[in-house]
């Protein structure tokens, strides 16, 4: 592999300690007792098993009490929509998978299954995690490229009694909406008076949208390629004509630029560039989330001159919007609540328990909690917990 | 749950020790570094993982390297014919298929996932199995009914790079050739003398038949519960058609029983209870190995009066035919060798490397190793690896 060196192997990725964290994949599925006598192997395994089994056969709640299923959650991609990379398939999107299942079991210690899939079509993907589900306890749709992934997180919330979250759409936007909830108190402002345009109708744009028109926010701009969505914009898919009826109550029809003038709030969910001028043409004491990774649309620092509270997706830079914030804490509370599924009351009840770990330490650079603090998913299961308890759709 | 006593959740199920070793499921998936700062989780996850992915779409065979794929065995079941209780269904079966992958974690260090599916349509489990393919490195189907098993093993073999390997066809028939080959030496014959009467033609019976044959054995009779398998017989599925065209050569059309008489070696993979008369009319010297569970075709006891060997599928006799003795090393030799499949050539390998280990400690009550002889597996693995690379089936 690496030519005529010393250590073939690890010659031509030796310079990326990215390459070795990954070496021989990142997980490992290991039993929770050994089997150390033919008494244990009778026990874990025939002839003892059968009684279990026989016993879930019977009732088949018991299976949430004597199987690992309600604990796992599969991580379910077709490999199409991947970080900034795109459409590069199963195999090669698979580190991404383990490595979102390595975040399941460190921050909420759920047990999690990367399951990558060598079709990108919506029925089959449906038809295949339909037929695999019972060997899990909850959903974890990913990096699905959009549309196709707002009918398959819809189909399959439809059939199955699980939590099911598509988290590029879901965990983006809780995450998204705690940030914003403490960046108005910030700038002393409430979500219903704020006007947003937001930039990106892929999955996260749509989410993030959805839920602050749930949290409140009545004004939202949101554009696409070709300008924001508006009631003479044609050729839509049904989710963007479902953005131009409950968006965009002004019916602008310009640019995604020009509807920052005077806005109070930018969220960057597309990529791309965004000038200086467009920032300095927003409101006085303006908001400004850049979540393009890992170069936001709108320069940071360019932003600061502006805006009285910034957030990026970076991992470098103050108010990091990371999804790791959101879905551990989602599943771990959903889970534990026995919720058949994930509604958007759960992802509002988690959007404030993230922003209320941040507390009366609230400051313009500290809007979210660290990715890395530990108090957040436990706020977070506990809230979506109690909404799901309170909702009457537990099992 | 358990009525009025002081601990309600364990009282129905304290007496039993199968339940606490199943309580909560008996498995875990766990990361194999922990993230302790922003520098591990930007290398485990964004935006570390995108080189490592880019690097695999670039060059595909790198996921063999950089994901744990290539070590992951499925173990896959839709619940339709679990152990001896039937079709039970996915969720009951769960606690099999949970136990199978604790096997394969302790006795050959493989990660195994159980799959159970909600489907017992053969064209729906073939399309499941194919599409979360590239998440395995090999399928372990477990448990399926026949005749779809023989469909399911055959298309997902035919369509899939990967090991596909029905258990208890093959495993089975592993141990059992292996079984087989130590009990004839034990009296002096060759496998080629034998006249064998096979008592069952569902998974195992055909399958343990093939090897057998595959094996050198050229006289075997095998029943169903209509009588021996033979031209004169109509409706048959095509299994049991190939059954009719390659065993029987007498071309004997009445019982089972009938069949014994004078026969080498009864071979019980069916259920049911066997006369003593039966047993008494084979051949001096003959081989007995009964392995329906728990309750043998044959009392061992009585086989003891005419059999120069016994076999039983308890843990508490001796000759315990267990398929823990083949499937993880079949896997494990398979898995490390790169083999995109596992032909008939590696089973009889790894049969071979089972019987070997006995080696000079042969005698009537020891033709295989315990199932828990930890020399087993490694044995096996290294026998079917020699196999596919001698076969050129390796990637």
């Amino acid at each position: 592999m690496g030519g005529n060196q010393g250590s073939p192997q690890s010659d031509r990725f030796a310079d990326d300690p990215a390459f070795a964290v990954h070496e021989g994949g990142k997980l490992t599925v290991t039993p929770n007792r050994s089997i150390d006598s033919i008494a244990d192997l009778a026990l874990t395994y025939t002839p003892g098993v059968a009684r279990v089994s026989s016993a879930i056969a019977a009732e088949p709640e018991l299976a949430r009490r004597f199987t690992w299923a309600p604990g796992v959650v599969a991580v379910v991609s077709d490999g199409s929509a991947v970080l900034g990379l795109g459409d590069i398939g199963p195999a090669a999107s698979l580190p991404v998978m383990e490595g979102k299942a390595c975040l399941f079991s460190e921050f909420a210690g759920l047990s999690a299954v990367p399951i990558v899939l060598s079709t990108n079509d919506v029925d089959e993907i449906v038809a295949a995690v339909e037929a695999i589900a019972p060997s899990f306890g909850g959903i974890n749709l990913e990096d699905i490229s959009a549309p196709r992934c707002f009918e398959i997180e819809a189909r399959l919330r439809d059939r199955l009694d699980i939590p099911v979250m598509h988290d590029d759409q879901h965990g983006t936007a809780i995450v998204v909406l705690a940030a914003l909830r403490n960046a108005a108190k910030v700038v002393g402002r409430e979500l219903g008076g704020l006007r947003v345009v937001v930039s990106g109708a892929g999955a996260a744009g749509v989410a993030c949208t959805k839920i602050l028109l749930g949290a409140g926010v009545g004004d939202i701009a949101v554009a696409d390629s070709q300008g924001v969505l508006h009631a003479g914009r044609t050729g839509l898919t049904p989710t963007k004509q479902w953005l131009v009826e409950n968006t965009n109550r002004a019916g602008y029809a310009g640019t995604m630029i020009g509807a920052l003038e005077g806005a109070d709030v930018y969220l960057g969910l597309s990529g791309g560039s965004v000038p200086e001028s467009a920032i300095a043409s927003m409101a006085p004491g303006c908001i400004v989330f850049s979540l393009a990774n890992p170069i936001p649309e709108v320069d940071p620092e360019m932003a600061k001159k502006y805006a009285a509270v910034v957030a990026t997706g970076r991992s470098d830079l103050p108010n990091q919007i990371n999804n790791v914030l959101a879905f551990p804490g989602v599943f771990r509370g959903a889970i534990d609540a026995g919720a058949r599924s994930i509604t958007e009351e759960m992802k509002l009840a988690a959007a404030a328990a993230i922003a209320d770990v941040v507390g009366d330490d609230l400051r313009p650079d500290y809007v979210v909690p660290s990715p890395l603090d530990r108090r957040v998913a436990a706020a977070v299961a506990d809230a979506v917990g109690a909404c799901a308890r309170e909702q009457g759709i537990t099992v």
